[in-house]
């Protein structure tokens, strides 16, 4: 394009922002949060009776139980694809058992450690674009990030390997399936490599498979079985394991999950025992009762699929027609989970966030995805379609790519 | 007594104590947790209907809402005599908030701190005999508890005051009325020097009104304003203070509280808000739902002490018919809670309940009430009637009583 040419399409877009502005209206696509319509298929959890007597005989109602109740480990150890024993229920957030993990070695020490993390200059291996909530983690434990850019099945393991061979690097975050925002699919080969390593002793992977069921097109590949890969490299104690209903059920007031080397369960409930006298069973037989078994997820997850699916072809469609060919913006094609990355032209995304704000669009800050919010080409955005009704999702939409032209134009134009 | 009359009281508990063994019963009053009965009064709970929407509008199946639900923080307000502001509801244990607070201090700056606790030497004051489970948390942290023996009011004030001015000293564990294990409610007198003494600008204690509700008489005192106290007192921050569910509704399956100052309440919100995105909103307004108000819960613990009440009496006439007068035993007559102490002749704790397990009967260890279980005198039992049936107490007290006479005799005859 020609610098005429860019002028003009700088005003002709200007214009179209100066439209959204003056409309006024107000859309949120900031956050992957389940839609109304997502909740209501799991309406019947609202007043399905729980039995008072778990399958083992036990009184849910009561005290008691620190590893959660075997019926619905046995359902998420079978969508998982790890032993019953290997997985233990805990309360409504994975997160939180992320955190309490993280905060008990940096406490106490975990296995391998010959002290407590806190005492000690830790690293974490940061694969990025990341999940945000992960790396507030670290952040806010003062833990320092070491970024590694994402391929195609996961992040440049040449890098990872060399990063881990540091003995001050004790952590690494992985979201295995559909990757919060990129939507990758760690490959097998990738995840040998992660789990085979060789790594400090008390190294550990925080393998978060939020995603893990939340397909988007029948290529519906089976979570890896990361656990066992670890057993047979020699490094059993290598992988937490997480999972939740979060995005299955209803958000943060489900069950969620960890899996892990009976060595790493043990250790986590010799401190989560000391933390409260067990987990909230009642919920747990609430969820096992509505859910019933490995297949009735999958169901459900086929209709969330129904409802979702025709969200993602919104944001492919608009940014296709708007943005296609024109060399400015690229994005993801995700075949599950609940984001897309649009990545812009570097150094424009904190300029299209703050467009689209004046013109009443939320979105994620620039640089969320990155440690420390510090995206250093300032060019990745995360887009979450899943609330917003179809007609909300494809005008916003229709602004962020304005948004995006208008500060190409503006870039390029210098 | 003489020696001779002690001989042959020994020989007849031994009698009794060897026919117990053989007829090789199974009774455990170990843990305080409520009867299947208790739990039966809130069946309704397994099946009752939860709305989609709180009363100001928001979706309880999404995420968000890290303070809790406003209706269920107003009956707990209404109950504890807080401002709705000053109480924040979380998930269904107040132990684990009591857990994180401290853990929080221990990698954070608390405020008034000047570095993290866990990079100082800091000390607890812990009432003796207290919650194991407070001192378990301690223990675990590794942070030193200083026992001071409680009175009939509180623990010994003067004490209290001299080990608080130590700058050292930056907690103390309170479990202000029927208290476990002793069943002694805090004067106001006792809270009012507890608030106004100099300490440490990080100095907090960990109010745990676990018990607030729990009556067994006709005398009901109403929660000691205790914030207020302490903002009158110029310590606004001083006080944490918790309750919960757990022997309201069902033990462990419920919601819990934290209520204190708003610096205090943003403090814990700024690390809760990285440990998860928010609590189990739908258990809240089931909660609210069913309870109602906080007449609700004041007649569903109506209902509590009827079940109760007997109890705690079979407790008192075993043992005052069996041990009364005899000068080796001494007991608690609570008017609330849900545990007895008894105090058997000194040096003999542990073989009572040694003896106890003998005849079948698992009692509470001997030195659980004590930081470290390290009970000086070893004399303390903790005594918990709530969750045997009226049948099983009796027989557990008289054997009980037998195992206590043993111990004392033998003790005795040297
Ligand atoms: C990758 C990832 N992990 C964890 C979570 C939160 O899970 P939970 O609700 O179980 O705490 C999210 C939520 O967005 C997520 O994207
Ligand atoms: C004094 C005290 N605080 C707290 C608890 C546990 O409360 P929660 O179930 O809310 O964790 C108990 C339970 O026995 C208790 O006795």
């Amino acid at each position: 394009m020609s610098r005429d040419e860019l002028s003009d399409l700088l005003e002709e877009q200007q214009s179209l922002h100066a439209e959204l502005k003056a409309r006024g209206g107000k859309l949120d696509i900031t956050r992957g949060k389940p839609s109304p319509r997502q909740l209501d298929l799991s309406r019947e959890l609202l007043s399905i009776t729980v039995p008072v007597h778990a399958a083992d005989g036990q009184d849910v109602r009561n005290y008691g139980g620190a590893k959660g109740l075997p019926e619905i480990r046995a359902i998420f150890a079978d969508l998982l694809g790890v032993d019953v024993d290997h997985i233990l229920a805990a309360d409504n957030s994975s997160l939180s058992i992320m955190h309490d993990l993280l905060s008990y070695a940096m406490l106490h020490r975990i296995h391998g450690a010959t002290e407590p993390w806190g005492r000690q200059e830790i690293k974490f291996i940061a694969p990025v674009p990341g999940y945000d909530r992960h790396f507030a983690i670290c952040e806010h434990l003062g833990i320092e990030m070491v970024p590694v850019e994402m391929g195609e099945h996961g992040p440049d393991m040449d890098e990872v390997e060399a990063l881990a061979a540091d003995p001050s690097v004790k952590g690494m975050w992985v979201v295995p399936m559909y990757a919060n925002p990129d939507g990758v699919i760690y490959d097998e080969e990738t995840a040998r490599r992660l789990v085979s390593m060789p790594a400090a002793p008390d190294f550990r992977i925080w393998w978060d498979n939020a995603y893990a069921l939340h397909h988007l097109t029948d290529a519906q590949p089976r979570p890896l079985p990361i656990l066992q890969m670890a057993q047979q490299a020699g490094h059993p104690d290598r992988v937490f394991e997480f999972a939740s209903t979060s995005k299955i059920t209803f958000a943060g007031d489900g069950v969620a999950f960890l899996a892990s080397s009976t060595g790493n369960l043990d250790w986590y409930l010799s401190h989560a025992g000391i933390r409260s006298i067990g987990p909230d069973k009642v919920n747990q037989l609430r969820h096992a009762t509505y859910l019933k078994d490995a297949e009735g997820v999958r169901a459900l997850m086929r209709r969330h699929r129904e409802l979702l699916a025709p969200k993602f072809a919104i944001v492919e469609k608009i940014l296709g027609n708007r943005l296609g060919g024109t060399g400015v913006a690229r994005w993801t094609h995700p075949s599950g989970g609940y984001f897309v990355t649009l990545d812009v032209l570097d150094g424009t995304a904190s300029r299209v966030v703050a467009l689209a704000k004046e013109a009443g669009i939320a979105l994620t800050p620039a640089g969320a995805s990155h440690p420390l919010h510090r995206d250093p080409h300032d060019r990745t955005i995360r887009l979450a379609p899943s609330f917003p009704s179809e007609g909300e999702l494809a005008a916003a939409m229709d602004g962020v790519a304005t948004c995006v032209l208008v500060a190409a134009a503006e870039k390029l134009l210098g």
